[in-house]
């Protein structure tokens, strides 16, 4: 098999990460990744914003923990988020920051760095305190949140069992 | 560079196909990396469909060139399409779907196997003849197509030369 399709077959979510830091290269490689993903019209209006910055990922927990009412909540304590933002009112903003984000997942795999889809942010943008956290990282005002991806290495390796349901039908 | 980041920072949409046939083999492995993307909660809602068959090719071309005015549409003329489906009311069928059509163009792309993004489908599911077609090669009456992967060899090759404009942020 080639190592591209391994890789996509190999992938799962990872719930729990533990301190190593990830390679400011490897990173870096993870966003290039995610810039080029298909984006409908070739718009491209999206911004990729990695936090590394622990009491940032910290007090952006507390908000989701506070505004959604979710005891305890960490992100699973990845190393890194990267929140994929685009235009409000971008007609693809859901499909095109999701292929970016899975860009990221893969690229992140390829280097055996874990990752999750967080999805918690995506209602809330607009709440004041998130808005304004929003604002301290450089996020545009007119963007929304559309998606995050969680990064760091696994604390445990993810089971590699799937159970597999989607249906596949060939017309010839 | 590793394979997995080459494969993605080498994939371009391909907007015109010769008649040269997928191997099956290739396209069921297309097709299995769809079922490998993320889901939300792991629902798998999704059904992906291939359709090899041209009449039925040319047939769903010709509703959409007759319900969206497009005049001589054709999908770019490719040896497959593959419609993903989900259920109408699933929450995050978009961001699933989205994630499935790019595992779907990096694993073609890994096979030579060029791919486009088509989109026209998402807004005249329920218009009744194309609902009929959905019928007729199996898509659920409570699905929607969230997008379609248009797969075949490149006429020529794709023009590697990109601007990329989206924003990388990095908060340390």
């Amino acid at each position: 098999m080639n190592q591209v399709m391994e890789n996509i077959l190999t992938r799962r979510s990872v719930r729990g990460f533990n301190e190593k830091p990830i390679p400011r290269e490897e990173l870096e490689q993870i966003l290039k990744a995610a810039t080029y993903a298909p984006s409908g019209m070739n718009r491209q209006t999206w911004q990729f914003t990695a936090i590394l910055n622990q009491e940032k990922i910290t007090k952006l927990a507390g908000l989701i923990e506070k505004l959604l009412d979710r005891k305890g909540y960490n992100f699973y304590k990845p190393t890194a988020l990267v929140l994929t933002s685009n235009l409000k009112e971008s007609r693809w903003a859901k499909e095109d920051n999701a292929c970016a984000l899975e860009n990221m997942f893969l690229a992140a795999h390829s280097f055996g760095i874990g990752s999750v889809w967080i999805n918690q942010l995506q209602e809330i943008c607009d709440e004041p305190e998130v808005r304004q956290f929003l604002n301290e990282v450089g996020i545009p005002t007119d963007h929304d949140v559309f998606g995050i991806a969680a990064l760091g290495y696994a604390e445990k390796e993810p089971n590699q069992e799937v159970n597999k349901q989607g249906i596949i039908k060939i017309i010839e």
